[in-house]
């Protein structure tokens, strides 16, 4: 195995520097890409040329097959010829224009006839637009002001939830309390923290937390989280902007029979192009016709192009159940892999979403080790991030990543 | 002059309802293309087909000149050759992947060089995104709370700033605090009464506010700013949102030697495609780097493309003064034909971004006549909000836009 330098790198070693001189932020990029958040093994790309199908170019012209799907986005994977047409064709015609185009109207009732409990939808640009929009709806339904949340869950970077509040004060968060996920204890306690002030309860479909396993819900803390807000008048958000249009084009919890007032969507709704949805009941929607959100771009009318061509070829071809094969297929292929190389590893999650831990692992090395090695092998993982499939791992997709992942624990017994 | 009935324009019309159904708020949509906020005469349309250069087709098949820019971020105008093509594509290439492209650097480079006092930027998607993150970058690097804003301007719709604060918590705005525009004096107190708390100065370049007259900035009150942020330590946030890439690409207060420490842009600065920025100093660079702001799109490359050829376009022919000098024409013209009909306005802003009153309408029924008017005569005003005028705006459009706005003062004098 020949470890790449940026000797070899050329193109995004410049890349790193140039940037770095513009871009604040570790390494030179802030949020999730920061190079010192991030913390992919040095031989990792931090810049891409292009993607088509479940593959990937960097700016050197190596090329991988993606298990990240840009972080979750690529739900029928890059450049998906149907969504690129009508991106397009969009665009000519115009894109933010005065007011809205037939576009929303139609993806909106696409979005109500999709969701399970959606009755009405609000569109925005970022995960975070949606989940605090739903907030301010229950906020404005209820007249309350606390919000509960699971301790570690990710809902967005807002100055209420960011996982790192440094330019953050202490008031700006007052209002935001927390419970462990599957822990219906602990959202009793919390509520009765907060008797009579709690406006939402802020879920994710299942715990997907970076660094640890992934965790199932437990269906009786769904139903539980579900029956405490009817009791207590409260709103149910479900924050599926990470899962959404992934497991259940219907609504994540479906399958349980819970549905939630509140539904925050985006990353994959419009395959990669920038627009996020609240989904909500019609007991909210009066509340939500009372606030006042918005943005310059929320009516744009590519983007909702884009996500009525996302979810019409959902809908068409099963896209959950695509991927949910794709990824039962990935795996049973990664622990055939794992136990060929005598590596123990944990694959947690929904398989559309998996996560992957070497046991004994704790400080993410073998992870390093693993994951540069199946890069230079051809695939592209990431060793604390759950990853994303999509309907482009096809077979040969999979059994590609399987492959590269196989050098890779090889590499970690070696190293042993 | 016949007004125009629902029945004339059966698409619109069926649009509003189907979108009242699947939508919130006022008349079915929300923010401020709220059909109840709007406030815009009966005859307007809500929904729009497709806008070319200065022109904008309704979904009737009405077509306008456009005095409104799709509320401001189309600064080339609608469907601009150059800009279609660079996001046509990108998006064959790839938009969102998993992390950013080189277009992502150029762009940052880009500003750098064309934002007098731009050291980084960091992107983003909402105006409210770049207003926020760069009140957070403040707080980060001053440790302390509060922000100072004038009393009715404009910032964005999150918690913090959003005009109507249904469903936000007291705590959320508990460190806001205002002044008046233009007055010094109102500065100082905010400042006295926060005593060493005070993290940001954020203002417009301008006041804008709606429904009344725009109002330059007194050049003393600039400077004055600039002179009580450096006394006590506290970052000055220049909220370009509005303003940016119109008035001076290097800045809307760079004529009068006024440069902040923070820039907040969005609306035209990729002519319509979603994209914000934070632009900043390098005094700020690490403080802006210790903060985690993200979103799934922030990185992607379509709107950056757009972005590129949208500034590399107003460099190159000096956008601004093209626009000033279709926004001179357009002001001349428009005090004529309201003298000419007997009709007292006042103009004001800058006239890249008019503002119309007529004299006398404190109701703006007469702004509603008048605007209804000219929209059957071939012109998109609005009634309360300035306008916005851009490089596609030629003296055949601006004359159109005369002719049609002289009707409306026909219009005007007539029903007295």
């Amino acid at each position: 195995m020949t470890l790449l330098t940026s000797n070899t790198r050329p193109a995004d070693a410049l890349l790193r520097e140039r940037g770095a001189a513009v871009f604040p932020g570790p390494g030179g990029f802030y949020g999730h890409l920061s190079v010192g958040l991030n913390q992919l093994p040095p031989t990792y790309p931090q810049f891409y040329s292009r993607g088509e199908g479940a593959r990937l170019w960097d700016v050197d012209g190596r090329s991988f097959v993606d298990a990240m799907c840009a972080w979750g986005p690529m739900v029928l994977g890059y450049a998906h010829p149907d969504v690129v047409a009508a991106q397009q064709a969009q665009i000519a015609l115009g894109d933010t224009l005065n007011g809205p185009s037939a576009l929303a109207v139609e993806l909106a009732e696409l979005l109500v006839d999709t969701v399970a409990h959606a009755d009405w939808v609000m569109l925005a640009k970022n995960g975070n637009d949606a989940t605090a929009t739903a907030v301010r709806v229950a906020r404005a339904a209820t007249g309350r002001a606390k919000v509960l949340k699971a301790s570690h869950a990710y809902h967005g970077a807002n100055d209420a939830f960011t996982p790192l509040p440094v330019g953050v004060p202490a008031e700006e968060r007052a209002n935001i309390v927390s419970f462990e996920y599957n822990d219906l204890a602990s959202v009793e306690a919390a509520v009765g923290a907060h008797d009579g002030d709690v406006a939402a309860i802020i879920v994710t479909p299942y715990q997907h937390d970076g660094f640890v396993d992934q965790e199932l819900v437990d269906p009786a803390f769904a139903h539980g989280v579900r029956a405490i807000a009817d009791r207590i008048g409260a709103a149910l958000i479900l924050d599926e902007v990470r899962s959404g249009f992934r497991l259940d084009l219907a609504g994540s919890w479906e399958s349980l029979g819970v549905r939630p007032d509140l539904t925050a969507f985006s990353k994959a709704i419009a395959n990669g192009a920038p627009l996020s949805a609240v989904a909500g009941v019609d007991a909210l929607k009066e509340a939500a016709g009372s606030i006042y959100v918005t943005g310059s771009f929320w009516y744009s009318s590519a983007p909702i192009a884009a996500g009525i061509a996302t979810l019409t070829t959902l809908r068409e071809s099963d896209g959950p159940g695509v991927i949910r094969a794709a990824g039962d297929r990935l795996r049973s292929g990664l622990y055939a892999a794992a136990e060929s190389a005598g590596v123990e590893v944990v694959q947690s999650g929904p398989v559309q979403m998996p996560f992957l831990r070497i046991v004994g692992d704790t400080q993410f090395a073998e992870a390093s080790l693993f994951c540069a090695t199946a890069l230079d092998a051809g695939a592209f993982f990431h060793p604390w991030h759950n990853w994303f499939l999509s309907t482009a791992h096809t077979d040969g997709e999979v059994d590609a990543l399987i492959a590269a992942a196989a050098a890779g624990f090889d590499a970690v017994a070696n190293a042993r």
